[in-house]
């Protein structure tokens, strides 16, 4: 068995590399926006997204180095989207990873417009690919922008955003889990998958994984906003009491949203049946995610 | 010779049918973000670009319907940056285009994902395309990214928003207007050009047409906001004033402006020299885009 936290931090490492490549220098003309993207890309991330990315492209008997593009893109759409809602507009957050969020370093209009050319970069970096067959680089981009859209991503975070201070019910709340986090979990496997020419029935397993895996992943992070440890979440706890959300845990309680959260997480290893070696990442992200403390 | 406002009117019909029907519909869930979605996409605009779209396919012999995802795409595009540049964060508007702006009517935090998604759904539509070969898809997708990036719309933005109040000079004006204006317009006839399978050439020259149409368009918009008629263009005159911004009126008073937008346009059309009558609707745009009043 491979040793997972050395591989996730190799992985980790190249997306990192690569980020400080693909993003604009920061004094690159205008600086300011330059900076203003480089600030929350560059700022901490356990880069899972990416990894799963990479992960999905092994699964399938692809090469990780091929879809760091992809697995870039990934991360500046997951980035993008934590900058615009930690606006004030939105959830007016001041701290993200440990650092103040992007408008309080650059100002609204900076960090409105950084989050903008993050989601546009990510696109960019789809499309600039020479490693894989053009068909498969557009059925990637289709999927990434439907799973970052008013069905995915941003559906999740309009339904969040609208009823924070609202009691909702569980359906909602699944909702929201399986659109603002779940989506873009799904895609990145795919995209992973996709890229590294998948057959569709390698691509429905490694779908049913990452849907496992992204409520799992949820779940987990509404305990550790209740439990966790401000110092290794980078944020401080109890955000979700304070704003007044509905979470597992503040609609089922900590020992059955522990329960959920490690059925979720059987489920995603149970999806990976029909692999070999080749998905042991995958399944030990999957445990990662539970055990997880930050 | 075509009428040409005929065959805009035409042209802006077929748009209009096809973003009704590329639009989610209104009540979709979450229904807040797809009708702020359409509010600002279903309000009126004179679609110029997505025209340009479909000119440049017509130019090089392609066929207008085959591009209107492409045309629709970059009205989208354009459509996100309005309602973002309207925020309050931003330039603070109330009206467009006669209207209240989007924020106006749904709120600070639709605004902003409504924004989001309008620029996610334009990759979407761009990538959701079975009339043309996947290389062209994927090289069209790299340009939009590109046109709307940080090196083209964003990077014009910024400096437009953070230049207001500010003296500045002929050169940052020249590259706030190629890049929030002049780089939609390039990527526009080039899109519908590169979908159409256009000869390098050929992309060359319409390329040039564009560059020096965008010039005049951003010329005559900043005339309009000094002399122009409040009840026609939509939103009220006089902004760029108000919000002490550098134009070129400003900078070197109406009769060099004028100067400057006819000599554009005369180096647009001249532009096309390579092209017969199928060139023709490209031309009498470049004519339409300084003799309007709105």
């Amino acid at each position: 068995m491979m040793n997972f936290k050395e591989e996730l931090k190799k992985k980790a490492a190249l997306v990192e590399e690569a980020l400080e490549r693909y993003l604009p220098p920061p004094d690159a003309y205008p600086p300011l926006i330059h900076h203003a993207m480089r600030y929350s890309v560059l700022g901490g991330g356990k880069r899972l997204r990416p990894a799963l990315v990479m992960a999905g492209a092994e699964a399938v008997g692809g090469n990780a180095a091929d879809v760091l593009p992809a697995a870039c893109a990934v991360e500046l759409i997951h980035t993008y989207s934590l900058v615009h809602d930690d606006l004030p507009a939105m959830d007016n957050d001041d701290y993200r990873r440990g650092r103040l969020t992007n408008h309080k370093v650059y100002g609204e209009a900076a960090a409105i417009l950084a989050g903008d050319a993050l989601l546009t970069l990510a696109f960019e970096l789809l499309a600039n690919n020479d490693r894989a067959r053009p068909e498969n680089i557009v059925r990637v981009i289709r999927e990434a922008a439907a799973a970052a859209g008013t069905m995915g991503l941003i559906g999740g975070q309009v339904v969040d955003t609208f009823s924070a201070g609202k009691e909702i019910d569980e359906s909602t709340l699944e909702y929201i889990h399986r659109h603002k986090t779940g989506a873009l979990y799904r895609f990145s496997v795919r995209a992973g998958a996709m890229l590294a020419g998948a057959q569709e029935e390698q691509l429905a397993s490694l779908t049913a994984y990452a849907e496992h895996l992204g409520l799992a992943f949820q779940i987990k992070d509404d305990i550790l906003d209740v439990e966790g440890d401000e110092k290794k979440i980078g944020k401080p706890v109890g955000s979700d009491v304070r704003n007044r959300k509905s979470t597992y845990p503040s609609l089922f309680g900590m020992e059955y949203s522990r329960k959920k959260a490690r059925q979720a997480v059987e489920m995603a290893k149970a999806a990976l049946q029909p692999f070999g070696g080749e998905a042991d990442f995958l399944r030990m992200l999957a445990q990662f995610v539970i055990d997880r403390d930050f």
